[in-house]
């Protein structure tokens, strides 16, 4: 349930390091640090590939058709930030294009994560000002009725409160608490320390039945080999 | 409603200057220069990144799992035209592969927007034949009952009538009626005259919310700041 | 209806010739060739462009969230195979990522075809590895309840059995069972073989209605032309 | 390509006979007779069970998420007509409820055909006011956009033109063309007259395949019965 | 972002007598008075017609494939509770059948909201136990792994925090904050003395434009009417 | 992949004894007894409510569009007999409708389960011919284009063979081999015969947690509980 007309200009953002940091990790990655929630809905998809970004999230609630809070949002971006957008209900609206995107990367946005459509597609890429979207449409938006700034939202199924981080890559996106930033980036860190011994010893063509000790547990399962 | 089992072959094509002059605005200025009208669905995706155009329309209405009026369309063709084909039910199959693209092509069209699928993708992008399409597959047509060529037809949601303007682009397609194409083209130039100059400022840091003098009336509309 | 909890180690495998000559006609063609059945359904899709590949069936059966069996799966690949991977349910997780892909090249996979989602898709294009997929996921799976190895199964509305030939490209996937995979690289080089010529004479401008004839049949049908 | 911001007030209805008689035909007797054209997209749904009408067509064009057209098309609805109502954009919002209903039932409108929500459903089944339509949801709508009335619309796929017959059952919605209602009447009953005696010798156990002659055609086609 | 493996036994419920007294007034007028939030999304569909609850919600997070959890809500049921249940995934398996909505009932709840599949819904039906869900399915879950009861939850697109107000109706699924039960309910109220004047003028034939006053502002919009 | 234009006229079919019990235990507990194997995807839906059906198999391959060999199948039903269809490639036509029905319903026929559309829904319940579909559609087929009766299928995902079970309610459909008839209606019933116990303790509040003894496991797996 969401608080109308209202922007929230004093934000906590999660720690800088930790923020920053959990772009080298990656989604899927960061999405297993945290025990497997924070996942947005996979029908969130880059516009560019190969991008993988994290961020302070600046929160928007839009309504359908209307991107005049998208302007309103602006001025509370600040270096290493990444706005996230929900609308109040489903909209499938070009929300954003190049203007914008001109405006959020002068602010030092590092990206938008939107539950809905941007436009000017080709120029965003050019601009190397990364999204996360619902769909692609030419369809503008209107300026006429109020959302929010920096209250929770609902954001492709996860909640979003500002200030948390957001991780987001080719595989999709990510919120890590802000509170959390810290001991999750720790805990990716340490699973992705493992993952150089293993690629090397499954490159080598040892099995991961045997690196994981899994014909046990599969045996005990009641797994039958046959002819 | 469709006459089926006619080719209408003297159709009047929207004026070839405004045509042509449409590919540079895109399909997102094109459709607000319209007053936000003439886009088809945006489920309508292009199969290759990049390309801006427009041309004339040459119109289709296909049966479901048939492509016999693709090679009745091709003798139409004329230098410049886009052919628009729709399908009198939901269908996915591959219509349109290389060889068909390879007759359009010498023909003298400049791309296909189709309510279906297409195949040989990955050939017709190394032939620089663009398309939107509803959907990719490798399954291949019948040539069997007849549609009609040039009748005004529904495609992805829109009315689209031969001669009309079609402009596409990584944003969607727009379909501008011959007799508006030269209004327009002129609506849209102007839009676009703004847009340098708008760039310019935001991407010095000025705000949206100052250059679109929005605070006044965001204030009227009771929307409020707090810490 | 499915055997649970079975790994079948000896499959008898489609000719080898045959099976590693499908991939140069391409997914389009071999439908054709086999009298258009044998598709499977077209949200399959390919995570990278422009790979076309061809080889034998390993299959595996998955339970929804749980991705134990593809490491037993790895061990029944030989050079040469695809990995064929279906779910009890409908599952969108991201069952397969850059260490799973690791040991499966290094066992001789030419790639997955899995109707379900996966992860890492960066790593997994710059390794090479092509992947055709339900969709994107950055979520991960448990290794907790058995499934199958290498029996019948049903992938994106396909019976693949193992052993079968699967070609796929960016048009989709096609599967040819393995007593017809001869046969229909002989009808899929036949067909081929007459696209050349019928090519040259669409680009000199030479319309399908001629080359095929078209022309009586289609006014048998009834077809008018009016101006 | 819509005309926006205009109200049609003189149109040319449907023969009252044809648009009153093919209620009794149904959708799936009155596409046949078209000669399989006229249906709009299988996903219009009634709210409530068993009812089969039509009447001539009173078109709205709507705006997204604003149904103040509505209140518009009210007064242009005379004895015998069925609203079919457009949207500009996909919008799922329940543009139409119980005190509309009542409006449009005491101008004596038959029902309405929506591409897009409705509200109030369980009232409107009460009120025997029925209504097809995409979706339902408690949403509800501005009223502040210019749409149109009685302009050519595009309704969940079909051109529909005001004054053409709207013939609407549980199998679905087709638009028969004003042009084309008298001939169409006389095709359905045409075709209903041979479904009792056909449907009586089926009944008796005589097959369809002897009834229609098929079994000569489907061995030519090469059907073999193996044991 | 969610809490994992913990129950709140002791949560504030709305007031009891707004809590009770909105299901009178339907999700429609609810989510109207609420200022148009509040509404889970419209997939959201009841497997019974007819049926108008409100109550107070036990919130419960379930695991894919795993409806352990609705078991440890049971017992935190209470007289005029409404059990509303995310997963931390998509997921359209059957959680929820007779037996279930046996000990529900016999712990007071007055219906369930559940963003994924049930079963056994003739017997639901018969039983008087309302459910609202995304889907029907026959698979029924597991019972392996903890989520959490009476955190707030993300289901079907709305926060819903427990002892919320939850208003449930045929046209869909509002939620109410339990903060603003009591002003929901007065202004609900408020809004549906308005309408039964109202009925009657528009069944009486007199027209919304007239009632609403809208032609002046629809003139002034730029609406024309032609011939 | 799918033997084109052959009819097995020739068919082992499942215990009849089976084949009818298992009608009685319904989709849902039948899933449960075959090990949670066999269901077709949720999307297959029931045209009626509350019938309750089993029975034996008849297996009907179609082509898009082309409903020629529900003909042929209709020779082939023997009283127990259900019809199960499939399609070579996705369609919605309306494929089954009141005459095919009375042909069906005259030879013994207890119900339809096609994996497309089917029309004349209003009669089909008149009729008490059961129908569980993918869709519902006006749009009739044509007879043109040989599929095949009683090979293996693959029916809404699932693998369905001429003489295995079918079991079909609202919540569903499920497919049990031939082979496998008898055991499960066995294990059916036993797993029936403890929910009258069950039900009868739940109804008087006693909690599933302590019926099922759950609150050990629960504790064991970290639950915690929170005032």
């Amino acid at each position: 349930m969401y608080e109308l007309g209202v922007v929230y200009s004093r934000i906590t953002r999660a720690d800088r390091v930790a923020a920053d940091g959990l772009a080298a990790l990656g989604s899927a990655t960061v999405h297993e640090a945290m025990g497997r929630v924070g996942l947005l809905k996979p029908y969130m998809r880059p516009i560019q590939t190969g991008v993988q970004v994290s961020g302070t999230a600046i929160t928007v609630l839009l309504q359908p058709g209307d991107n005049w809070m998208l302007h309103v949002a602006a001025e509370q971006i600040r270096e290493g930030d990444i706005v996230v957008a929900a609308v109040t209900a489903e909209c499938g609206d070009g929300y954003f294009g190049d203007l914008l995107a001109t405006s959020f990367q002068s602010r030092g946005a590092r990206g938008l994560v939107i539950d809905a459509g941007v436009r000017d597609v080709k120029t965003l890429k050019e601009m190397n000002f990364p999204v996360w979207s619902k769909c692609i449409s030419s369809k503008g938006c209107i300026k006429a009725t109020l959302g929010s700034v920096n209250i929770a939202v609902v954001c492709a199924g996860m909640l979003v409160s500002p200030g948390d981080v957001i991780v987001a890559d080719d595989d999709g996106v990510v919120c890590v608490p802000a509170a959390r930033a810290v001991e999750t980036l720790a805990a990716a860190i340490k699973r992705e320390s493992f993952e150089g011994e293993k690629r090397d010893k499954l490159a080598s063509g040892i099995l991961g039945l045997d690196m994981y000790k899994m014909r046990e547990p599969l045996a005990a399962a009641g797994l039958v080999y046959k002819d």
